[in-house]
């Protein structure tokens, strides 16, 4: 860690993020431009993310697999939009082995075609249905304004791809998945993600419909978390995705796909972090509690540090960590855990291993008010209790934070307002016109619609038509 | 599956295995020529290597981390060998977001160079050593002849990179990793493999000295399994990974790598399958045991039934799955799972329900040989011991089978036959002419050196001067 400060996220949120990126060794710049490397402490999260979600995939029914990274070009131009969404960021390999390829090589940007083909060949008969597949990945698109985690060249995701009997059955499936990013984000993440569906422009390219969680960041942008399109029978008709019905009767299947990238680590970082650095949240942080031993003399380490010994073999069940690092001071390693993000810092001197206490200090509550003196021997429980504590915490800080920023605009004068500093939830009449002035002129988008539009019928927030729908507005990332 | 038998080993080995792939489900033919689709069921053996291994690699002070795809061709030129041994084979993407890339990028054959160009950037001082990072991904060598899992352009595998203060460090790195994956390969996947150095023509690239872990597959050819790689300086020197050591002076690092692919599943499926197809090991299999209820009309069913669902509440610490497909007979499912190589089949049908047994056959013993009546109220404990059994058994078979098929020949002659049918352990001068001229004759190249050499010298199988080394020889995939 570098011991320059950062900068304060209300003098330059921007350069916040990238400087606490860098400092926490969550990520670095690759040499190739617009790529990133991810670092041990970035990876680690990841790995939670992906254990949480892999579980909550297959306990509904889902199963892994791995389709190739390169994609025959003319796979692509198989279904009208997805090629014409896709095109303009596409890397291409146009030499194998030292030759010209006849037919030029994709980078999956995305993995609906491939899988599509395959499907094609998998299924014969209803009794093949549903087909649950999940991947996990690394995909290619060529972005031109890049940002660490936020929007690289190459990202690590997972895309579901699922195909049905039924047009209510694949509906049921993308919202069942609309549904598992929406608990996870909440409940490991802390973070009060907003589900609903996105409007035509901002549909993935070939899907009939796209769901989305958007989860607002410290500056009150919104950050897309997750997606889950309805492909309809677009992917089917286009790759021959067929099976005979229990009447022998050939039909097309129905399909679905939905994704969550390394784009959710930028998410917890900005929904979360303060300007002493990362907060993560407890169920998802590589280190859930930071245990120093304090000493200042040769005396006081050999009272200490077997104390230190016992207590981390009582902590077993957390990812703990226990920082002896000669060299440093405990002062710079509070600096340091807290710039990463810990959850939860313990610290041990000579006076408690006098006193059999320990001291705790919350991450997410910086100052006196997040110490506590814990007993020795009720570590364990109380550390469990912190840590919980520190989760729901968390997760009230963020939803109050967003609740405080959503708004009612009651005309379009409040509502530019409101958008600078904040998203506004409005009627909208569904034209894509009024999206494109309202963007134009103020840089929000629509983020989505929730599924219930519990509140009738209103008026369109730009135009002033009738409106069926309201709608999350908000400048994104 | 396909009702369609397998043809046997002995007929046609290659054909055998191909089949038993693609009807065991464990992977497909992808569009792209080369390119494989790894199914559902082949991909969670996988992941049970990945699993495994990775908790080894942890245990052994490793952490992951998640490197950029695509490489500067620039950079695979910095090390002379390493260049001229993956030219040949390289997939190169020129062209990005529509226009001609300035320098094209390659898709990465292997690591060594993108990392150590970040290690370059990371390492200061020798408090930051050593690294140890590990990277779980995909890469891509343009491959001219293809198999299944044993050879395809796009594959799956662990890279790791290390970097050390010295030589020694390193080399006890390089030694580590090869014991780690030799315990992995014996305790794990019941594969005797047999590790030691590489000779020169068969080093990695770039590498100082390969060590390899080489195991006898089913036709008694030989399978690289793993590779570990000291790496000496010369992607440090290449890369310019230099540390100022305590004295504040700058040296230049010693990096290893050490990689295991899904060629590993090649290994698992030929070391152990038979002509019924897949045996898989216990530790690894995606299923353990397959539970069958047989009944043939509604009464039996309601007995059974409820007994078949009271068991597999009680084998909830195996991985279980219970076939209760109404459409196929049990004969069917036998056959299948047979193919599929689950290592454990229970029975239950209306006698076992009115005796309190379960009927239990072992994949690794067909016939009555491998049935045992248990009891339902043991049903955990009992099935514990035979998954236990199993492995402990198909190791020792293995074991057995590779001992006899390993010969000391005593002259060149012997040699020849014994090529045909095994392996040759024998001396060997150490010249690349002598290799070579083995390989030419007769198809065998040499697999490894033991790194103890106990025997101590003796004269070369070719050319009959003096040999340090015994070296086994086969033909190999």
């Amino acid at each position: 860690m570098s011991e320059e400060k950062l900068p304060s996220r209300a003098e330059n949120y921007s350069e916040w993020y990238n400087q606490v990126v860098l400092k926490a060794e969550m990520a670095d710049y690759a040499p190739v431009r617009g790529c990133m490397v991810v670092r041990p402490y970035g990876w680690a999260l990841w790995e939670n993310i992906q254990a949480s979600l892999d579980q909550r995939f297959k306990a509904t029914g889902h199963v892994n697999a791995a389709f190739p990274m390169l994609i025959p070009k003319s796979f692509l131009e198989k279904e009208k939009e997805h090629v014409e969404g896709f095109s303009p960021e596409l890397a291409v390999v146009t030499i194998g082995g030292g030759q010209e390829l006849e037919e030029p090589l994709i980078v999956r940007p995305t993995s609906e075609t491939i899988i599509g083909h395959m499907y094609s060949k998998w299924i014969k008969s209803y009794r093949d249905l549903p087909i649950l597949i999940n991947q996990w990945g690394n995909v290619v698109r060529w972005e031109m304004r890049t940002r660490l985690f936020l929007r690289t060249l190459e990202f690590y995701w997972q895309e579901g791809h699922t195909a049905h009997a039924s047009e209510q059955e694949a509906q049921e499936e993308t919202l069942r998945m609309l549904e598992v990013y929406t608990r996870f984000a909440i409940d490991e993440a802390a973070i009060p993600v907003i589900p609903g569906h996105k409007s035509d422009s901002e549909r993935f390219a070939g899907a009939q419909r796209t769901y989305s969680i958007e989860a607002m960041m410290g500056d009150t942008r919104a950050l897309q978390s997750a997606t889950s399109h309805n492909l309809g029978q677009n992917f089917a008709r286009a790759f021959d995705i067929r099976y005979l019905d229990p009447n022998n009767e050939l039909q097309y299947c129905w399909t679905t796909s939905w994704g969550l990238s390394t784009r959710f680590v930028g998410a917890i970082i900005m929904a979360h972090g303060d300007d002493q650095g990362l907060i993560l949240p407890p169920r998802l942080a590589p280190i859930q509690v930071v245990l120093i031993p304090i000493f200042r003399n040769d005396e006081e380490k050999s009272s200490v540090l077997p104390v230190v010994e016992r207590l981390s073999a009582e902590l077993t069940d957390f990812r703990l960590r226990v920082d002896d690092r000669t060299e440093l001071t405990p002062g710079f390693k509070f600096n340091d855990w807290e710039m990463r993000g810990v959850p939860l810092r313990l610290e041990i001197g000579p006076k408690d291993v006098q006193n059999q206490t320990v001291m705790a200090a919350r991450r997410d509550k910086p100052g006196k008010a997040g110490k506590t003196l814990l007993n020795q021997d009720q570590i364990a429980r109380q550390v469990k209790e912190l840590l919980e504590e520190i989760q729901k915490a968390m997760l009230d800080r963020a939803t109050a934070f967003r609740d405080e920023h959503i708004h009612n605009p009651k005309n379009y004068d409040e509502f530019k307002d409101i958008i600078t500093r904040g998203w506004a939830f409005s009627w909208w009449c569904g034209s894509a016109a009024c999206e494109a002035k309202i963007k134009e002129e103020t840089k929000a988008t629509t983020r989505c619609a929730p599924i219930d539009q519990s509140e009738g019928k209103g008026t369109c927030i730009y135009c002033g038509k009738p409106a069926n729908e309201k709608v999350y507005f908000a400048r994104a990332y």
